[in-house]
């Protein structure tokens, strides 16, 4: 077995096509896949995986928030298991691989070890983490977070999407409220491959990030109150609540661009209410999402953002309510982890590089409560939460490749030493 | 009955509870109104409509798209009535005054000539105009331009509302779409009593507005397509819409105050395409309301947005498509009625000013077929299209007056020649 290992390679073919067909589950016309977390398209992708995960031996649990964690047994099974996956729920208009990759490469990795027959010492664990998108329900990253301390249960099976519907409730209506409790099972560690959702790789022609640390994620809702008029009112006394928006949009976007590249920020909703083409806008609610990997930058940003909004308020005679909703500090992933994952694209010939994660994602949830790291694969153009998103063949089987040799090297082959152990510090 | 005519007087009482009764008909908890054409509120308020004016011993037809024409008989039925009114639907957070006001006053009118016993020599026609505000339907005054032959009754019936009900689809729901051919109706001259919508004869403390001239409306739709990113993707990567948006908002609004108080410019509606709080928005439509009272600033103002949204899609690396949607010249009302309106407020010795309407008018469409004028009164704070719009009852009434002594002026009421003869030209 010892000597097969350096060569073990996942299947590059059989990846790609459980990819695509799982892609069919809420697909779009423009090739990419709307799949909401909880909805009917997330219910069937979810019973195709559970499928999955069975008839490659794994015994598959289902925690309080739906998140699914199939166990594929070790030598020693009281060990605590390597956790690999990811998600597979998408954006409104996402494309096939952000949180698909992950967790369809960690089905990959088992397949593999039991086409070679291979014994891990500690079980492997590979988890499909409920509403990592958040774009139905916030937060983003709910069960992983929940999983990690962040948040309660209850709280988060209270948490309603726009139509009033609760977590709880659409658990129960996709028949994915499971009974073990969240949190409970303990892991080793956890290794996340995803796409990078950025431009970097790319640029720089290299097949794999080792993610050593993930961005801070700060999340605002605001409220723009001014008065609402009609269309032929004089300029000089309006009080246009989306004259005053337009000047926020642009001020933050002067505000990350001064600390760029250590800083990104966009305001992605805008609703205003009771919309006429002439009335003048009276009432604006919005949202704004602010990251960085340090936190320093993140207090400045939001104390200058802060401010630029309290002077607009003033310049133009509105309220503006504007609050944290969701404040998450910079991830600083395990060392040991991050470590076996360059070790693995090392030893597979990848030309790699450290990297950090602009966006969120489970794995820094978990590094609160589990050594963590990722890996990252080039994605075209940088290209994510949108249909166009698109990866290659050969860097989706490189970043699989990674995950088994990292997860190899984890959980342990065998009490020979001659797969390397990694100690999370 | 010539010795009263100078002396007479609409009632005050009975106009401020007709307006105050009848609000109750899509009446919101905030004091305003939610009546939008052509829904059941609409119905409502035009059941009690008719009611009220065949009660007033008119005969009340309705036209093929649901305006409706309440006839007072004259001493000659030959003649061309007198035509007065405004509308009775309202803005989605509308006021009690805005198309009521002007409406109501005209019932008042025929109350107060049944009162005194007078009969004119041409009839009197109170109307009930259509769909003024356009919120549910494109155009706004939509029966009246219709009327005028700016669009034919084909073209308006099949328009659309946001659920995809059509016009004529509303006016069978609500039993109103009547028989008479739309514009069959001659009207001998036309006026409107309504609230100023903006703040001047409040500030210069004067009771009637003479109407004079109307701004001239351009609408347009735009789309501006930019590209759907994650909210991780570097500042320098993005082609974000939204700042796109935020810039033309602000150009718009420069360009129209350059030109004030001749211009006033305002983007009403904005929708984000897939909106989610952690995407950079790749697509907005938005829809544009320019006005001016004079042709040459239309023009400029046209050709400078025009050409600052070409320069900000260069600059952002957006698409933009712009279009005009609906174009209104400036309306310059007829000389003779515009006088009977002032020689009306003089000899009942309320203060007055010729005013040019900010707003588009039903009048504005007529005043192309029919010889037509207007009357406005202050409201509060010069607030309109808002739950919060105000009028004093003394306001009211003295316009409703002012309409009283117009249309008898018009009209004519004896062969005597006491009351003065208004010749349209």
């Amino acid at each position: 077995m010892t000597n097969r290992l350096p060569n073990l390679q996942i299947n590059a073919e059989r990846l790609w096509s459980d990819i695509h067909e799982t892609a069919q589950f809420g697909g779009t016309p423009k090739g990419g896949v709307r799949r909401l977390t909880l909805s009917e398209e997330d219910r069937l992708v979810r019973n195709w995986f559970r499928n999955a995960c069975e008839a490659a031996g794994c015994e598959v649990h289902v925690d309080a928030l739906g998140s699914m964690f199939a166990i594929r047994p070790g030598r020693d099974n009281g060990k605590p298991p390597i956790g690999i996956g990811s998600h597979l729920d998408t954006q409104p208009t996402g494309g096939k691989f952000d949180g698909v990759l992950g967790t369809l490469a960690g089905l990959e990795v088992i397949r593999t070890l039991n086409d070679a027959g291979i014994e891990t010492d500690a079980p492997i664990c590979l988890v499909n983490w409920t509403n990592e998108e958040g774009s139905r329900f916030a937060p983003a990253m709910m069960a992983s977070g929940a999983y990690a301390g962040d948040f309660t249960v209850d709280d988060i099976l209270s948490r309603e999407d726009s139509d009033g519907v609760t977590v709880g409730e659409a658990l129960d209506a996709i028949g994915y409220r499971g009974s073990e409790p969240v949190g409970q099972r303990q892991l080793g560690a956890f290794v996340e491959l995803h796409i990078e959702q950025g431009p970097i790789l790319e640029r720089e022609n290299k097949t794999i990030g080792v993610v050593e640390r993930g961005q801070g994620i700060l999340w605002y809702d605001g409220r723009i109150t001014g008065f609402e008029r009609h269309a032929s009112t004089p300029m000089e006394y309006r009080q246009d609540a989306l004259v005053a928006l337009s000047e926020i949009v642009l001020a933050v976007e002067r505000i990350a661009s001064a600390h760029a590249p250590q800083a990104v920020a966009t305001v992605g909703e805008v609703v205003i209410a009771n919309p006429s083409r002439n009335v003048v806008p009276g009432e604006i609610a919005f949202t704004m999402d602010v990251r960085s990997p340090d936190e320093a930058i993140m207090t400045a940003l939001d104390s200058d953002i802060r401010s630029a909004i309290a002077d607009i308020a003033m310049l133009r005679k509105v309220a503006i309510a504007f609050e944290s909703v969701w404040c998450k500090p910079p991830t600083i992933f395990n060392p040991a982890v991050v470590t076996a994952v360059e070790q693995a694209s090392a030893a597979l010939g990848y030309s790699h590089r450290r990297i950090i994660s602009g966006a969120g994602h489970d794995a820094c949830n978990l590094n609160a409560v589990v050594p963590t790291a990722m890996i990252f694969v080039p994605c075209k153009d940088g290209i994510s939460h949108n249909e166009l998103e698109d990866a290659t063949q050969a860097d989706c089987a490189a970043g699989a490749n990674v995950l088994l040799h990292a997860a190899l090297a984890l959980a342990g082959v065998s009490a020979s030493g001659d797969v390397p152990t990694v100690r999370p510090s």
